[in-house]
């Protein structure tokens, strides 16, 4: 499983913002994330990780530290340790992400 | 520098493989790797760290440990730690890859 077909790893729910796991380890995870218009992920922090969005499809708009910015598909957006993030899909279509962040607070080494 | 347009961080060279850094900490670095047809990125390994390639264009061949795949636009291909891993652009077009990896070893925390 050291090959994925990311286009294939998309699962959107109504509810809220799906997140589907490509792989984890302790040094990182990555994730896709599927917002329907409307979802958003919280902004939030990890004390100790640095964390990216990659916009695969659609339009977002993103928040890091006290910048707030739209990004579509091709950019690209970070977060080091401390720096509040998070994502609104405040569009009329869906947003997928692709989502790295390490170290994995989900998985000791 | 928290966004980043990924699509005009390209950069080609006849000679070797080139690497343009989008960040750096600790934690994480994400690169964009363009290969010219004929290029590569010689198979190695890294003993505590965790590396993926996404594809943004093109079209290489990626080895991880013993397997070997082809892979375009819109896949992916993750190495743990000690995992055996490279790329290289057989195809006749230019190869681009989004390149992350975690812990950086170029960084100290």
């Amino acid at each position: 499983m050291s090959f994925v077909i990311v286009s294939q790893q998309r699962r959107f729910a109504p509810d809220k913002m799906q997140k589907v796991n490509l792989f984890a380890s302790p040094q990182m995870f990555c994730d896709v994330y599927c917002l329907e218009p409307g979802q958003a992920q919280k902004p939030h922090e990890h004390a100790n990780a640095t964390k990216f969005y990659y916009v695969l499809e659609g339009t977002g708009e993103f928040q890091v530290g006290d910048r707030t910015q739209m990004l579509s598909a091709g950019q690209l957006a970070f977060a080091l340790p401390g720096e509040i993030h998070g994502v609104s899909n405040a569009s009329d279509g869906r947003l997928v992400l692709l989502v790295a962040m390490g170290p994995n607070p989900n998985v000791k080494g």
